[in-house]
This record gives C-alpha cells, structure tokens and sequence, in this order.
C-alpha cells in the first residue's frame, strides 16, 4: 500500500469510527502525544476523546471524507493533507445538519499504518 | 494500476453506467455468481439487472462515491471495500432526493480489471 | 507519487485555488493553450481566468471533488478524467447553492505534477 493510500486509510477509519462512535478505535488512530485544534479550542487527544464521549444532538452521522491534498514527500513518513468532507448529522423525524468541513492535518507512518499527529478542523459552512 | 485504484475504478464505472442506465456496462461489472443484497432483498445479478431496467421515479441521478476503506490484501486479487456515497435523484421542476447510502462489497481481481463479486447496500438516510 | 495520484493533486489543487480565488495557482494548473468549455462557451485559459476574477454573487465556495474515472495509459503522460463534484456556493445569511458538476477533463504530465489540457465542465443539477 503506498503512503497515499496509507493516508486515506487513516482518513476512513477516521469516518467510520466516529459515525460508529467507535472510541477505542479512533484512540487508534491518533499519536498519543496528538494535538487537536477545532471548535473546542486546543486538545490533547484524551480531551478530545473525552469530548466524543459526550451525548450527542444528533444521534446517526455521516462522514462523507473527500479525497485529500497531500503535500510533502509522503515517502519519509511525514506529510500534510488538507481534506474537504461533508458531515450530515441525522436526528429524529428527518431532522438534521449538514456541514461543510476542512481538516488540515499532519500525519505520519507507525507500524503499517499512518496516524494523525496533528488536526486542526475548521467548518467552512452549515446548513 | 494498483489494486487500490483498479478497485476505485470499478466503483467509479459503477457510478457512471448507473446514471446511464447502461445496463450492458453494469453487467459488466458484476461476477456471474455475484450476490447482490439491499432494500428488494437478496439478488442475483440477473434479477438485480432486471430491477435496474424498470422505469424510475426520477429521469436523472448521480452516484457521488466517496473513497472505498479497502480491507484485506488487495495484492491477492480478493479484498473488502466499504464506501460511502450520496446519491442526488433529480425529478421535474426542481425536485428530487439525496440518499446517503453505504456499500459493503466484496471485489475480485479479473482480468486487467475488477469485478463485485457480493454488494450489500443499505441506506443511511434520505432527504 | 503515481500518475493516478498526479492527477488527484492536480484536481485538488483546482478546488483550493478556485476556492482561495488564487488566480495565480489556477494559471499554473492550465497548459498555457488549454481550452476550457462549459457555461460560458469556449474559452482561452486566459479568458476563463479573466472570467474567475470578476466579482462574485457568493462570496464563499466549496468544490467537493470525487474521485476520478480516469481511462487512457496515464502512465504515457496523458489521460483523460470523468469527475463528479459537488460545489457549494455560500452567500450572506445561510442562502446559497449547490451544483452538481461533471468535469471532463484531458490531462497531461509536467515536470513532476499534471497539468489541464482541455476541461469541459457541465452542471448535471442545481439546487
């Protein structure tokens, strides 16, 4: 599997362990010592974590992850990918969000995989 | 072509002979044996084709498919894929409906390309 | 970095120059006697890209672009893509639109990345 392939990898299990609410899994999937900047501000990743463990509004959601602009020579086992998705939250009665999301991320090789080392999220619209 | 992007290229055909409704490309595409499983049932790939050929609700669709999170050693000719996708139907006057749909497929490498040889498809929600 | 993963950058690139409204990227993206057709008719790069600097009715966009069908031995240093994107146009207060587009694109190797060689983009639906 090339480092690309490595990197969306790592973007899907993202996608399907946080609509599955999959914690241990999306523990995973970041680097112990990760930092992660969004709407809640600063993280470590046990913050973080402790914020998806939270009841949420909506309670199916769907993860639609773009394919990412990798920069960096992902050979070295260090890269940036700058990623559009499109998060639908789904609540009771057809109810529901729709947002517009940008992740910029650092991410880097471990084992057989890749893991996030840094995630900066920011939302770009709602609906 | 890797085996990660002859399986994306196999999703991507699917994509544009469903909104063609070319029925002789998405035959194609499908295992002889294949199994098809989704809200008509389970399938075979003949009964699945006859479905396809009836008249539709709505004229015009595009199969928006995400990155398939491909499992399983992909370089033995055998893997899993688990792709999201938004389905757009268009009607007359504006009309229409978006799915959020997710496919489990089992793909196997023939010849130069790659065919399903089992899809489960199930809808996530509908607006 | 594989041809397929070549011309992935180079659609990406596209989404976050067309965004950003980098007029100076966009260039770059274009082989300089690229001919780009769609709503505007036939255009010159150098038209299209006095077109993309007039002002806009909404001032925020978002290219979601899917992956690309791409079809020809990109391996050769050309090829050609059938790409589905979502694009969201935001406007002032939550209104806004959303345009399903399909690019058909000839591309071409350059140096170390991939350039547009011929674009003809047609908008499949709007909402």
């Amino acid at each position: 599997v090339s480092a690309h392939d490595g990197i969306r990898t790592l973007l899907q299990r993202y996608a399907r362990a946080v609509d599955d609410r999959d914690i241990d899994t999306l523990a995973g999937l970041f680097d112990p010592a990760a930092v992660i900047v969004g709407a809640r501000g600063t993280q470590s990743v046990e913050e973080w974590l402790d914020s998806m463990r939270a009841p949420r509004s909506f309670p199916v959601s769907m993860h639609v992850i773009g394919e990412p602009l990798i920069e960096g020579d992902a050979g070295s086992g260090r890269a940036s990918a700058d990623t559009y998705a499109v998060v639908y939250q789904l609540g009771e009665e057809g109810s529901g969000l729709t947002l517009g999301m940008r992740y910029l991320d650092e991410v880097a090789a471990r084992g057989d995989g890749w893991v996030f080392v840094r995630r900066r999220s920011e939302m770009v619209w709602m609906r």
